[in-house]
């Protein structure tokens, strides 16, 4: 049993160990917020790997895969938690680790710890960057939960350039990918927030939402065939651009979110990497008219790769406005058209639905590399979306998150508004008040798909309650009001008394079905998406 | 038991009996082919229903279900055929009709009626259109056979404006359909090769291919949520213009072929009426050239709603060219945007790629209605494709047919001359020679979806052991190449063994495990698919 050589992620916080803050630098920002919340906010210390009192493992490493398989402190830690119950980490809290990692390198150590689990009766969790934020690979109650990380499963394989795909492994993370893509001249072009500490096959597993606002937006549309490991053996479709042969296998992969199979590798659809672009941000005196641009730009097909829509409040604290307009920020990018044509169009009709923006604020790049959407309200939001700060403020006490959807237009308005009714109570109750905004992540020619951020005031309590009761009203609300649970976010543990509610029984019945027939012993994720 | 009064379908070839040849256009028509031919060709008589021997009902109607439950030798005659077998109806064979022929007036009727069927154990075929080139109506060999209509589901019941979307009973042919939109100014927009002759709920169940042949061009992309009844009950998807809860539901029951259920009614996607279109033929003077063209274009994500691509004998046959040319046609339309920058673009794409086309020939219509894509060899294409003279020629001995695949652009040169060679060979085998043609109805990023037709010349001996001689070389020769054995023309019984060569084993293997969930007894269209 050794430590594994990789750089390291953090056990307790998002990223890598190497860009953990400090003690100081946490300690600093906890006197900063005692400041503005005007009570005194103690910043736990960083917990260490070799402190923390991890329950026994329940099982031995067999000699078979003990070169790849784990049962020390830092990997069980690492394990325990998706991203939205990791809460606790930052306390050196870990009730229920896995009691065995495994980071098999090949097919054959995956095939066999897959064997060997199912011949035990172990819960198996597919666990690829987990980030999850619904409890997706967090381990349930069971006697024995293995973790099956697939890190080791990082390589692109092979380019198709004249198709445009590439067949790329499971495992790999964001970053990593495009590293590999880039040298020739492509990008799969899937950013979804998560994109550092993501993975392929998480991607898929949740059917995440990426760079694309509009057109093919989740990452289902850029799979060309998966190949998938199960307990009944291996599942691989056949490369193809489109078929009408049956139901599509891809898609009952594509949302299994580890339930029917370990993904290890996929035909991805790829793209040049643009080399025109255009942009602008129109200002709405009202978030009403901004969103029926939205809309009718969409219901156009323009199909702009970014149509990001912030709300007055949202375009206040992200991108430096003053708080009564909506930004609609729009963007095209090409690798073989100039895209003024487009731009104009759309920015056309944005002013037609009351939209404001300079004419010298449409920022054109003609393909010699003129920075777009670097400046101003454009430039301030995307420097505020790539930051993420959660190990300054984990275990601090402020009670902040997010929930997503996506609607028909018809449902749209009373959406938003029973969603900032609820949840603003909820925010009330729970924490005497709070902000809560909104943002479009993409649209639909039938729909948007809102993502609403909130942040509630600080009261001492019970922490994870008052998070659940704010998560609680939120996803009522959507539900109530006609949308999904998730656009983007998968259903994993978290949503699924709320997915219960939105899927057809009847398919829950035949997911049932499926599964058992694939893994009869109902090792694989157990309690995700549906009950075995 | 009453005849029923709407307007009648040909029992014994394709379209309406209103719009049947008479025998002596027949036998003009087969003097023509035996002068064509050298041989003598006899039209024979075309059959009269109250003629028909059919076999003696092997089930009785129960009072509770006469209403709309049918046993005449018409409505028996009518469903005992797909298209793709029917060629014996017109001698008047009918050796395998279903025993009753249900027509449900609403959800009531159609639940008593399955219910009926399960709990008796009856084979229940789903039938839109009856349009299936596949096999996929066609009674299969069983103790009792029900084959269930829904022409009485034929309705717009809801038009949902703001979103671009209606909900629509699956059982309204094409042209009804359309009929009730255009007052509103929408339109579906799927038009299918089988439009007049097929239902918006046998594009569901069959993936169907439509009009537009870039982007969004199966049924699929158009559906926000399906309604179906199985025999364990109702299966209703809640209306998403998308979502990330899960794997899709509306995938598993799109493509379903009748297997899972009966699809009573769908919320889809719908178009405002184009007002803007531009439309081009470029000529190129090599194959090769013009697919890299179609390939260029559709990778450059211009989305044409037309991007169809004849190869030089087509090009010959149907649109009046030289033979030595092959020819693009391209298409743009917009209810909201003029297309001109969207034709001059991908004109400017066609031409790098060596395609000819004069300016004056790129067809604008501004908004004012200036017709496109009616003249030239264009219009000469559109004309040629619209008609469909089965009547005239069945029971006539011609040994034709069509068959169709995608395949990504790496393999799609290498199967185009694997197809030739090996159904080349075949029509030499069977028929002493004969013609092979081909075009793409659609075109992706990653590849193209090719489509065939053949026509063997006359010779005589066992028609039927001839077409499948054929078809077989075809279909044999798709799958080695690395294609799929359907685009659009689903799997139904005729494509089963090669279907069976292209899916995931553990994918049938799932949805055996998710009908047999649903469909405990296995009534519903049992050997589409998969075996029960």
């Amino acid at each position: 049993m050794s430590v594994r050589p990789k750089p390291k992620r953090s056990f307790w916080t998002w990223g890598l160990q190497a860009d953990e803050p400090t003690d100081a630098q946490r300690a600093a920002h906890a006197a900063e917020l005692s400041v503005r919340f005007d009570t005194e906010i103690v910043a736990p210390p960083i917990p260490k790997a070799e402190d923390l009192k991890l329950r026994k493992p329940r099982l031995r490493i067999p000699d078979s895969l003990a070169s790849f398989c784990f049962t020390d402190n830092y990997e069980r830690a690492l394990h325990s938690y998706s991203a939205d119950d990791r809460a606790p980490a930052v306390f050196g809290q870990f009730p229920s680790p896995p009691d065995m990692v495994a980071h098999p390198r090949d097919e054959s150590e995956l095939e066999r710890t897959l064997e060997w689990c199912d011949s035990n009766g172990y819960v198996v969790i597919p666990f690829g960057g987990g980030s999850s934020v619904v409890g997706g690979v967090t381990p349930p109650e069971a006697e024995a939960v293995v973790t099956l990380d697939m890190d080791e499963f990082d390589s692109v394989l092979e380019i198709d350039e004249i198709s445009r795909a590439a067949r790329i492994q499971a495992g790999v993370f964001g970053p990593h990918l495009e590293d590999q893509l880039r040298p020739h001249g492509y990008t799969l072009r899937h950013y979804p927030q998560s994109f550092t500490g993501s993975t392929l096959g998480g991607w898929i597993a949740t059917r995440s939402g990426g760079h694309y606002a509009t057109n093919h937006t989740h990452i289902d549309e850029f799979v060309e065939s998966v190949r998938m490991l199960t307990p009944s053996g291996w599942w691989e479709s056949r490369r193809l651009p489109s078929s009408g042969a049956g139901p599509d296998p891809n898609r009952l992969a594509i949302g299994s979110e580890g339930i029917l199979g370990v993904i290890t590798e996929a035909w991805m659809r790829i793209q040049r990497r643009p080399v025109y672009r255009a942009t602008a941000g129109v200002a709405f005196p009202s978030w009403e008219q901004s969103y029926e641009a939205a809309r009718n730009i969409v219901q156009s097909k323009l199909w702009p790769a970014n149509l990001r829509l912030l709300d007055p409040d949202l375009s206040r604290d992200a991108a430096g406005m003053d708080g009564s307009r909506a930004l609609l920020i729009i963007g095209f990018e090409s690798a073989e058209l100039p895209q003024d044509w487009n731009i104009k169009a759309a920015v056309g009709m944005a002013r037609a639905s009351g939209g404001e923006v300079p004419d010298d604020e449409i920022v054109i790049d003609d393909g010699t590399g003129r920075p777009t959407g670097h400046s101003g309200a454009v430039g301030a939001w995307r420097n505020a979306f790539i930051s993420i700060d959660e190990g300054l403020t984990a275990g601090l006490g402020l009670v902040t998150g997010t929930f997503e959807t996506a609607v028909t237009w018809d449902a749209w308005p009373a959406l938003d508004d029973h969603v900032r009714d609820i949840v603003g109570r909820a925010l009330n109750d729970v924490c005497g008040g709070g902000s809560l905004n909104c943002r479009f992540t993409h649209v639909y020619p039938d729909g948007p798909a809102p993502y609403y951020t909130y942040a509630g005031a600080y009261r001492s309590g019970d922490y994870a309650a008052q998070q659940t009761a704010i998560k609680k009203a939120a996803s009522d609300a959507i539900i109530e009001a006609g949308g999904t649970i998730t656009h983007h976010h998968a259903v994993g543990r978290l949503h699924r008394s709320w997915y219960d509610r939105e899927r057809p029984d009847l398919f829950a019945q035949a997911l049932r079905a499926a599964k058992k027939s694939l893994d009869p012993n109902s090792i694989l994720n157990p309690g995700v998406l549906i009950d075995p």
